[in-house]
C-alpha cells in the first residue's frame, strides 16, 4: 500500500471521452493497492477559449480576474473526473485549489506555492476515495485566487506529491516519455528510461518541453521520483530521479533544440562594471528573458556585450536599450535573427572533459558556424543558423551515441 | 449616497458585447452617487453546456460534484464584468459565493442560504469598488461549493440586499417589467408600475417566470424593494413591495397561466386520514412537485382524490402510487394529459367577495369547462383544457378591466 500522485494534463482531459479513459488509469493504480491523488489540467483548449474571451472585454485585464476566470477550467475537470469515477463505482471527491489547503504568495499569474494544508485530502484518502485537486491554482492569506503561472498543474502535483510524502509522482502526458532529442525531428530519436533531476532541468529549460522546470526542481528539492508517461498508450515512461541507474555509461543523456532565437550585440560599452547589471536588470523589469550571455574585451577600455532572446522580444529590447543608452554608455546596438540554439545535456560531462570541444568539432565537420557558446556543468549550449538546426541535432544524436540506445517499448 | 444591489441574468451577460453593457448599467448607477453590489449568472447557454458535458460522463452525476461544476459558469462572468468595468476605469471586484462569505446549508442543488458573511463586501465598498458577486453559489460549514437551485441568482441578490441593509435591490431581465399577463400570448398585456410580494408570489408560482419565488419571499421577509426592469431598454421598471400604491382599484392585478398540467386521480381512498399524508409524502420524497390538491367526498365510507401534477411527472407518479397501493389503500387511478392551468391574482380580492364567480361565469360564456379549482385569499386558479388556454386568459385579461390600463414607456 502506498500513494501515488498521477497528474494528466490538457490533452489527455480534452473530452468526456478522455477523462472516462483518464478515469480508467486511475482505477488501475488503485487497483494496485495505491492510494491515489489525481491532479487535473483545464480540459484542452478551454484555457484559450477564456483568454479569448478576456481578450473580448479587455486588452488590459486585471491579474486578479484573471486568475478567477482561468481557475474555472480546472474546477470543470476535476468536477467530471470525480463523476467519471462514481459511473465506475469508485468513491472520488474533487477539490479546487483553495479547498486542496494550496496556499500561495499573494501574486496573481505566477504564484509560488507557500504550504498545503493537507489535512483535508489525507481525510477523504483514509476514506478510501480517490482525492482529484484542481491543478495550477491556489490561494493567497487573503482569500483571493491565485494561479501558479506555466506549467503549474506539474508544480500542483509534485508539491502535493511533497507534502503528502507520495512514494511517486506519475505526470501522464501526451508524449511516451522523455526522448533523447524531439522525435518529431530525429527519427533516431530514444525515449529514456531515467534521467535525473538536473539533466531533466537543462533539458527543460532548453525548450524539450515535457516538464516545466519548476516541477522538476521542485521535484529535485523534495527528493520525489517522478515518471514522465503517455496517458493514452500503456507504456513504460521515463523516471526523473536524484541517481540514474540505468544508460550511466552515457556522457550525453539528450539533444535539445530551439529556434526563433535573436542574439544581440551592445558594442563598446564604457562602464562593463555598472552596465552590466543595469542592462539586464532593465530588461527583467521589462520581461525581456535573456538566454546566453557572453563578454568580450575589446582592445581599447570598452566591452562588446552579446545575449540571445527570443525573437519577437527584439523590438522591446532595442527600445530599451536605445531609451537607457545615456545611463549605459554604449556605441551600438546589432542584432541577428533567424538563430537558433542546439545544446548536449550529460550528467556524464562532469568527469569526461573534452565533451565541449567534441561538439564543436562535429559541428564544424558539417561546416556549421557557431555564433554563441555556453556552457554549465553538464550541459553545452551553441547558438546557430535556424536553417542547420535539424541536421547539427542529428549529427550530435548520432555521435553522442544516442541513435544506437535500445528501442523502448516502441 | 445609498447602496444598490443590482442583478444580471444569464440572457444580459450572453456575450462579452452584453457584459460591457452591463458595465455601463452599473456605471450609471455608480454615477447616481450609489455604492454598488452587482449579482451576475452564469453566461446564456453556459449552464446547458456544463449540464451536456456532465450529461456525456453519467447519467447519475453526483450533486456535489455537479456544483462544483456549475458554480464555474457565474465565476467566469463576475470576472469578465470586473474586467469590463476596469477597462471603463472603474475599481470593481470579483467574488465567488465563498469569497462573498456565502454560507448555505449542506444540501447539493438546492441549498439555503443560512449567513452571509458581509465583511470583505463591505471593506471593498468602503474603498469605493464595484463589488460583484457570482450568484446560485455558496459554501457549506465544511467548506464544499454549494447551489441554490432554481432562481438562485436573484435568491442571491436580494439576500445580499438584506444582508447589507441595501436601498434597494434591481433585478435586471430580459422583460421590461411584471405584465398583467405574458405578453407572447396577449397582445393586451400591460406592465405593472407595482405589485405587492403577495401578489408576485402567486404570479411567480403560477409560472409568469419573471422571478423565483424564493427571492420574492427573502424580500418579503426582509421587506426589501425589489424593481424588475430590462437590462437592454432604458424603461422604468415594476416595483416589486408590501403596500402598493398605484393601481389599487384593480381588484385583479394579473392573469397569469402555465400548460402541460396533468390531473390524476385516485378513487376509492379507504382511509382518507392517514392515507392523505401518505400520498403526498410518498409523492414529495420522490420529488414529485403536487400543484392543486382537492378530496371530495362519495356515496361511500371513501374518498375521491385528484391533484394537478406536470405532465413529465405522471409516469413516476403512477409508478409511487402502484408501489404503494397496498398502504394507501384505493380502488384504482386514472389521469387527464394536456391541461392548463389558468389564474387571476390580486389582493383586492380579500375586500371584493365573488371574483371566483366572476371569473367561472367569464369562462361558461366562453364555453370553457373548469376541470379542476383551487383558491386562496389573493388568487383563483381554474384547471381547464389546453387548447383554450390562450383564450381564457385573453377573456379574463378583458374581463377584469387588465387590457384597459395605460401603456408604460412602450
Amino acid at each position: 500500500m502506498g500513494l501515488v500522485v498521477q497528474k494528466f494534463g490538457g490533452t489527455s482531459v480534452g473530452s468526456a471521452e478522455r477523462i472516462k479513459h483518464v478515469a480508467e488509469r486511475v482505477i488501475e493504480e488503485k487497483n494496485r493497492g495505491n492510494d491515489v491523488v489525481v491532479v487535473v489540467s483545464a480540459m484542452g483548449k478551454t484555457t484559450d477559449s477564456l483568454v479569448k474571451l478576456a481578450g473580448e472585454i479587455t486588452d488590459t485585464p486585471s491579474k486578479r480576474e484573471m486568475d478567477v476566470l482561468l481557475t474555472t477550467g480546472e474546477q470543470i475537470t476535476i468536477s467530471l473526473l470525480a463523476m467519471a469515477l462514481n459511473e465506475k463505482n469508485v468513491e472520488a471527491i474533487s477539490f479546487t485549489g483553495w479547498q486542496a489547503g494550496m496556499e500561495t504568495e499573494a501574486v496573481h499569474g505566477n504564484a509560488r506555492i507557500l504550504n498545503i494544508k493537507t489535512e483535508r485530502i489525507e481525510e477523504h484518502l483514509m476514506d478510501g476515495k480517490v482525492v482529484i485537486v484542481a491543478g495550477f491554482q491556489g490561494i493567497t492569506e487573503g482569500g483571493d485566487i491565485t494561479t501558479l503561472g506555466r506549467g503549474g498543474s506539474d508544480t500542483t502535483a509534485v508539491a502535493l506529491a511533497a507534502a503528502l510524502k507520495a512514494d511517486k509522482c506519475d505526470i501522464y502526458t501526451d508524449v511516451t516519455g522523455v526522448y533523447t532529442t524531439d522525435p518529431r525531428y530525429v527519427k533516431e530519436a530514444r525515449k529514456l528510461l531515467s534521467i535525473s533531476y538536473d539533466e531533466m532541468l537543462e533539458l527543460a529549460n532548453l525548450g524539450a518541453g515535457v516538464l516545466h522546470p519548476r516541477a522538476v526542481e521542485y521535484a529535485k528539492n523534495y527528493q520525489m521520483p517522478l515518471v514522465v508517461r503517455s496517458s493514452m498508450e500503456q507504456e513504460e515512461g521515463t523516471i526523473i530521479e536524484e541517481e540514474v541507474s540505468m544508460e550511466q555509461n552515457l556522457v550525453v543523456r539528450g539533444v535539445a533544440f530551439e529556434d526563433n532565437i535573436t542574439s544581440v550585440t551592445v558594442f563598446g560599452l564604457k562602464n562593463s562594471l555598472t552596465s552590466l547589471s543595469t542592462i539586464f536588470s532593465t530588461l527583467a523589469s521589462n520581461h525581456i528573458n535573456v538566454d546566453i550571455i557572453i563578454q568580450s574585451l575589446t582592445e581599447s577600455q570598452a566591452t562588446n556585450l552579446s545575449f540571445s532572446i527570443k525573437d519577437s522580444d527584439l523590438n522591446e529590447t532595442v527600445k530599451v536599450l536605445e531609451e537607457n543608452k545615456a545611463v549605459l554608455g554604449y556605441d551600438k546596438v546589432a542584432s541577428e535573427q533567424g538563430l537558433a540554439k542546439v545544446s548536449i545535456v550529460g550528467s556524464g560531462m562532469i568527469s569526461n572533459p573534452g565533451v565541449a570541444a567534441d561538439m564543436f568539432k562535429v559541428l564544424a565537420e558539417q561546416d556549421i558556424v557557431i555564433k554563441m557558446v555556453s556552457t554549465s556543468e553538464i550541459k553545452v549550449s551553441t547558438v546557430i543558423e535556424k536553417g542547420n538546426m535539424v541536421k547539427a541535432v542529428e549529427t550530435l544524436h548520432d555521435a553522442f551515441d544516442l541513435s544506437n540506445l535500445p528501442v523502448i517499448n516502441a
